[in-house]
């Protein structure tokens, strides 16, 4: 956390909406099965990140979405890297949640943060890892519209 | 996880939507502010939940909402309790993702589940957590109109 919190001031825009929540798994394809089967959601893309070398698989609820309805997102390291470490001290299970703002790169230098750390993840959408956190919770940013 | 995992037939209700995503921690109130002051998100309830023995800190993003969009949850342990053996057991962070179902103990009971797991949590809802999960994921369900 930082040790000097700012608050949002009329200069910094705020994250908009939840985009999603994402599970870490060493087998997204038999990890997104569960949910398709036991909750009714249903896959809607299935991607690799190379710049993250992970693997995605997005499932949402089947029929019933509204506009702003929050995605769940399986992610899979396909090769050594923060979700790989994450599953080795942690175990599988929730790892991040993902807010959309409105431009990556802004939203980080409004924040102290650089802005270098933005990459194409998901969808190729631009987005980051927020290196100041509260204990214990990994928050990602994705800049997309808000009817993306 | 299930030994036999059955898939959503017609006669099982699907899960409607992520109601909310919730991070466990020691102190809801300087909890929330992080994400006020930092994300810009705006407290919507503050409320105990006698029968979780839990304070629920609701906060959600200021304005731009959309129907659907998810809320972010602060859950601070009052007793003993799941929440609080979480914390020291896995530290403080993320604790559990929320699904929005038609019926709750129906939803349970067409899983296999005991209808008896639901109580009144947030908002006074009908709420449960459900036994069987994928690693590492608690997941809750909640039983609200699709507007509410």
């Amino acid at each position: 956390m930082s040790a000097e919190p700012r608050g949002v001031t009329p200069e910094m825009t705020p994250a908009r909406r939840i985009d999603h929540v994402a599970v870490a798994t060493r087998d997204a394809g038999s990890a997104a099965d569960w949910y398709v089967q036991h909750l009714g959601l249903r896959r809607v893309h299935d991607e690799r990140v190379e710049e993250a070398g992970t693997r995605l698989v997005w499932l949402e609820p089947d029929g019933e979405s509204l506009p702003g309805t929050a995605r769940f997102q399986i992610v899979e390291p396909l090769r050594p890297g923060p979700v790989a470490t994450y599953i080795e001290e942690h175990g599988e299970g929730l790892h991040h949640v993902c807010f959309v703002v409105d431009e990556a790169g802004a939203f980080l230098e409004q924040r102290g943060e650089e802005a270098q750390q933005v990459f194409r993840g998901g969808f190729g959408l631009p987005c980051a890892f927020l290196k100041r956190t509260p204990p214990g919770v990994n928050i990602e940013i994705v800049q997309k519209g808000l009817d993306a």
